[in-house]
């Protein structure tokens, strides 16, 4: 008999083990606060992450406690609940239980909301030299990256590589992708100029690259033509239809031909979390699980599964529900009224209404004044989307505290061009090896 | 001949190099922006610290760019400065050149304020364990290290191992120690207890170990007994007249006698930077650089060292000057007047007036409402002392941004007691590796 089965439970009430404390996760949790469940949590990091903004701790724009919260602290007066700080490593549904670092905990419901990770098409290694952009830390690395490639770039004597390490390449052009070569092109552009004495930073060249025939494909064709019209008006090179076929340490090659570049951020192909391979379920492409019109795996009714982890028909999205907040947010209340609902009746689950997804329109933004935003039928752009974009971001933020920071930080940003939290930190250092000698400052040209 | 060596100059104008961008050097580049000088400063990071605060990084109340900023972007509109991302490792004083990562700098002056860091009395395999504070990445380790306390203390089983982990132990009771140590047990009694389930963080052990008979030995002694009273009051375990003889994984040895502890800080031995042994001077005990009244070399009037690194005769203070951001201020400033004059006037720096410290007073605050503070012949105490305090170091911190956020994050966890930044970022993750069987969650008393 296996004791730490049940450890998680106390005086036998169900137990509900969620897997994730992104937005599917953390709203199954806060729909459980008044339901007679034990609720445990599991992630593998301490904070909930506001992800849709950040790539502004990427560029430097916020800082992560701006955008991040900790779990802990959401569910504090949530008595049911207990947080673990542990990654789930494989779910044995047969004996109903999960194997994450610290041991082994028994459910009663399971809800796996583990989210996407990047993928590399089968070229792993490509990670080493492009990282990619789902946590914090993956967001200060690249901030160190950009900002390692300027104070190198200040040092470089040699043209052709000085110009390399002033090519940032972002692979990917969905929302993520956008607005990160955006911001790109504004630090380089606007924000950095006047720190450097030896480079012409507004000479940087940003760089996106799509593999499909426009921009943002997850949205309309009107509103690809406008971000990619906005995206080159700002100075971003925009390049459709080119697949990226290797990522080494000096660049990329598109289609066979070489791009030096000293920094590619990938912001392509997302894979669902690998916790689903556990699940012994056929995958689809994306590794993606299957689900019912409930939620739950076929034949394991207990068993949820939400947002970018799932694989949800819908006759509106013939690719799957898309891959942002909204769905993992309407999955986890959906599931927690779910289980609330069981649990008060301890009926079996057949009469389980269907999950129905509410769109509630797409937007991104395009630089420090302009989106692209559809709601429902309606389309719009410029600097009208810019300002709708701020408000919902900050309205979804969690916390009051949050909210006032970061609008702070944008308003003094949007007057000033003062990006703030321009800190390179973390490890390891990358170490410059080399400064300029006189005559090769002398050839640097007038900003010198 | 040694091309490189006047690699940073441009049109025959003295060189000045700076190293260190702290505040002793980035004054002296401010002090220079009239001067017919090319400056060209050197710091390993890429950011000014506004170190007084940096405790409050460590404890989570404020993030790092609310203390930091890029040295760049503070020294942007100053054409004569250059700034330089590299550690400077030695000094050729003969040769008037020193050498950095990237190569070498040939100087007319030299300004050397490259401070101090931690010193563990020769034992140097102690800082694995006893991280000190002097980077903001120290800052999110010890940071990293009290929150995973916590989280390991929650998912113990063994009374005697969740005793340790809750056990914290600041080495050092100077102002940065005094402060740790009073922040730490308010984020366990006062921040978070209401986030766990299986502990109760209000029974947390902070201890604060200090060599000397009394709590900031470098202040009056009525000051001390004040803040030891309100230490104790806070409820920090204060013990003077202690010396660690060993500092391991498990905790520390104090004159002999083991003490189980989860996190070991360091805030007890500084020690000047490693950058003077190149010198070939004779450095006094604490490894500073004996200095003339006019803060040069002896012999070398062309070598100015500032700050932490120096050793600065005066009657007032037998030991040296403190170890606080004031001395580095005005040793900066004074360099910088001394530079200007000569290179006006080309004279060969017979005349140059003594430098003269202007003691402006010493303060320290102990947990989030208290401080003790001196200034000339008066003693300050409790809230109105914490009051001077606050607002002398948002007055001094860089940029206005900077003290508006800063003084939006304490007054918003003065009132809500609900500090903000708690999130564990940095690598390698500490992974939690055994949960709780369900006898063991039975055993942790109501709490749980």
């Amino acid at each position: 008999m296996n004791r730490s089965d049940r450890s998680l439970a106390a005086a036998g009430r169900p137990r509900v083990v969620i897997v994730g404390g992104g937005f599917g996760g953390l709203n199954a949790a806060k729909g459980l606060r008044g339901a007679a469940v034990d609720v445990a949590l599991f992630d593998r990091n301490n904070y909930h992450l506001f992800q849709p903004l950040l790539y502004q701790v990427a560029s430097a724009v916020l800082s992560p406690a701006e955008i991040a919260e900790p779990i802990r602290k959401i569910l504090s007066s949530q008595r049911n609940c207990r947080v673990y700080l542990n990654g789930v490593e494989a779910v044995d549904l047969d004996r109903r239980a999960v194997r994450h670092e610290g041991g082994e905990a028994g459910y009663d419901y399971l809800v796996l909301a583990t989210g996407a990770t990047h993928s590399y098409f089968g070229n792993d290694h490509w990670a080493e030299h492009a990282p990619g952009l789902k946590t914090i830390d993956d967001a200060l690395e690249i901030r160190r990256r950009v900002l390692m490639s300027f104070e190198e770039a200040e040092q470089e004597a040699d043209p052709d590589v000085r110009r390399a390490k002033l090519t940032f390449v972002v692979v990917g052009a969905g929302p993520t992708g956008v607005e990160l070569a955006g911001a790109l092109q504004e630090i380089a552009a606007r924000t950095v100029p006047r720190d450097f004495r030896n480079i012409d930073t507004t000479t940087a060249h940003v760089i996106l690259l799509e593999g499909a025939d426009r921009v943002l494909p997850g949205m309309d064709p009107a509103s690809s033509a406008r971000a990619c019209r906005d995206l080159g008006r700002l100075g971003v090179d925009v390049r459709t239809g080119a697949r990226v076929t290797d990522v080494t340490a000096d660049g990329v090659r598109i289609d066979g031909r070489s791009l030096a570049a000293g920094s590619v951020l990938w912001a392509a192909g997302v894979a669902a979390s690998p916790l689903a391979l556990s699940l012994g379920v056929e995958l689809d492409a994306r590794g993606r699980v299957p689900v019912g019109p409930d939620l739950a795996l076929s034949g394991h009714p207990e068993v949820f599964v939400l947002g970018d982890l799932a694989q949800v028909r819908d006759d509106r999205f013939p690719d799957g529900l898309p891959g942002v907040a909204q769905p993992a947010i309407q999955g986890g209340r959906y599931v927690a009224r779910v289980i609330a609902a069981e649990t008060r009746g301890r009926d079996d689950g057949a009469d389980r209404p269907a999950f129905r997804y509410v769109d509630k329109g797409s937007m991104a933004t395009i630089g420090r004044n302009r989106a692209v935003a559809e709601i429902g039928r309606h389309r719009f752009g410029g600097w009208f989307a810019w300002l709708m974009w701020g408000l919902v971001h900050i309205l979804f933020l969690i916390g009051y505290r949050a909210k006032v920071a970061v609008m702070w930080n944008w308003l003094w940003n949007y007057l000033f061009f003062a990006k703030g939290a321009r800190l390179i930190t973390g490890s390891p250092p990358l170490r410059i090896t080399r400064t300029l000698r006189e005559d090769e400052v002398a050839s640097l040209g007038p900003r010198h």
